[in-house]
């Protein structure tokens, strides 16, 4: 997906988001503002919004001397997704489909941080009980039964929780399948990186493996070694959110199901549903 | 008043205003946040907030091809500060002060455009029923008793509404007092323009004069003529909002009394005042 006009603000947001998240010291936040104001003009009308917006963000990590100023930001997410996850297993049967929704709606565990446990599991039993906006779920689920190898390729942290259990799920199913799991080389703001998945335990649910880089989705044209033959050789890719549809969904790769929810103008206009959507597609 | 860090984002995000007030066709709008990105490179760690995002702004009117994309908005603001302020003024006994705090209060219009006429009167109310958190409106008042020439510097249109009655109110008080009210040689995002203050009839409370500039606030090393002279010999400067502040603040000038709400954060800690504070000072 090539940038949309919202996403010079949404970058400069993000990048303010980086400045506050590395530094307490004002005068180091103005000049690392005064050098993303100057980054901003890698923006091209061509651009692929995920990918221009970790150059970005890679540029001004190194000039704040940050190597992951999303940390404890990841680290309370992970918290609160493992909270709010245990007690939704305790008062409700998971089936695959519902854990497909779950890996889905877990991703607004993102702007939940700071709203009560409580709250934020009223919203997720909200969503699942929605029906999916777009929903090729029974083809996912019908292409996964002959499939050998899944290569699954998750977004945030937090999230990542409810990866783990959809995955869980996954191999009952379908037992013999191969599956690998993919999180970012290096930190891209709260993605989850190998080391995050490995914390998390997702090594019980799949093997993991890098995308070789510190940017949000799949630089596609840029990947080697072990990933790229993983990712040409999978029977089907299992993709989660926005950033791995941003870099990804030109491919028009049919073995690629996007598990997302529409959460920006940009998205929800190329995908043509209504911003908030939740989709399998 | 130089950049604080949140400058860049809020100059961004005002960009992304400009655009979408400007034109509805979503390439134009792509080309010129790409430019706009490109325009952030004149940051500097020691550019005046007011007159860097000015000249970002000038820039882009340029290549959208836009005189005054905010002329409806404008037009709205107005129209519902006239109906506010007429509500107001029949269930208020509006004196000296409180016309002086209705001035500042008046700012909050820009927010209101949406809101019910109920919601924004109560809002105003609630406001002026509250202290200055800091007042200096004694000696405001002192001084001009014995001032021969006040300048007031308006700020955005819908306020002026609130300027032309506390304007009027001076005059009452203090009527050999000559005023000279300033406005915007050509459009600035929502300030008032010459234009806009004769629409609003403030001819009818002082002597309309030109900044010279589609600035805001008053670019003060780059003003002359008739508004040089103005600014220069007046015996007290009435700076409204903003703005006004960011490009005065440093001349250090003591006839010049702001009134202002600080909004925003970097204004709120260049005073030490708490985020919200209306203020004589």
């Amino acid at each position: 997906m090539r940038i949309h006009y919202e996403c010079f603000m949404c970058i400069a947001d993000q990048c303010q988001r980086i400045i506050e998240m590395s530094t307490d010291d004002l005068e180091k936040r103005k000049k690392a503002a005064v050098f993303a104001a100057k980054l901003m003009s890698k923006l091209k009308e061509d651009s692929i919004s995920g990918i221009v917006a970790s150059e970005i963000f890679s540029e001004l990590y190194k000039f704040l001397g940050v190597e992951d100023p999303f940390k404890e930001y990841k680290e309370r997410s992970n918290e609160l997704a493992k909270k709010v996850l245990g007690s939704i297993e305790k008062n409700l049967d998971v089936d695959l489909k519902t854990a497909l929704k779950l890996s889905i709606v877990g991703n607004i565990i993102d702007f939940a941080v700071g709203y009560s446990l409580e709250k934020i599991e009223g919203d997720i039993i909200q969503l699942i009980n929605e029906d999916l906006y777009i929903d090729n779920s029974k083809e996912l689920f019908d292409r996964l039964k002959n499939a050998k190898t899944l290569l699954y390729l998750t977004d945030n942290c937090g999230e990542i929780y409810f990866d783990k259990l959809f995955l869980k799920k996954i191999r009952e199913e379908f037992p013999d399948i191969k599956v690998y799991i993919a999180g970012k080389e290096q930190p891209a703001i709260n993605d989850a990186t190998v080391e995050d998945l490995r914390n998390a335990g997702l090594q019980e649910v799949g093997e993991i493996v890098s995308t070789g880089f510190g940017i949000v989705g799949v630089p596609f044209d840029r990947i080697s070694g072990k990933f790229k033959e993983i990712f040409e050789s999978a029977d089907i890719i299992i993709a989660k959110g926005q950033a791995n549809f941003e870099t990804l969904n030109e491919l028009g790769d049919n073995r690629i199901f996007h598990l997302l929810k529409a959460k920006c103008r940009p998205i929800a206009r190329e995908l043509g549903v209504p911003q908030g959507a939740i989709l399998c597609i």
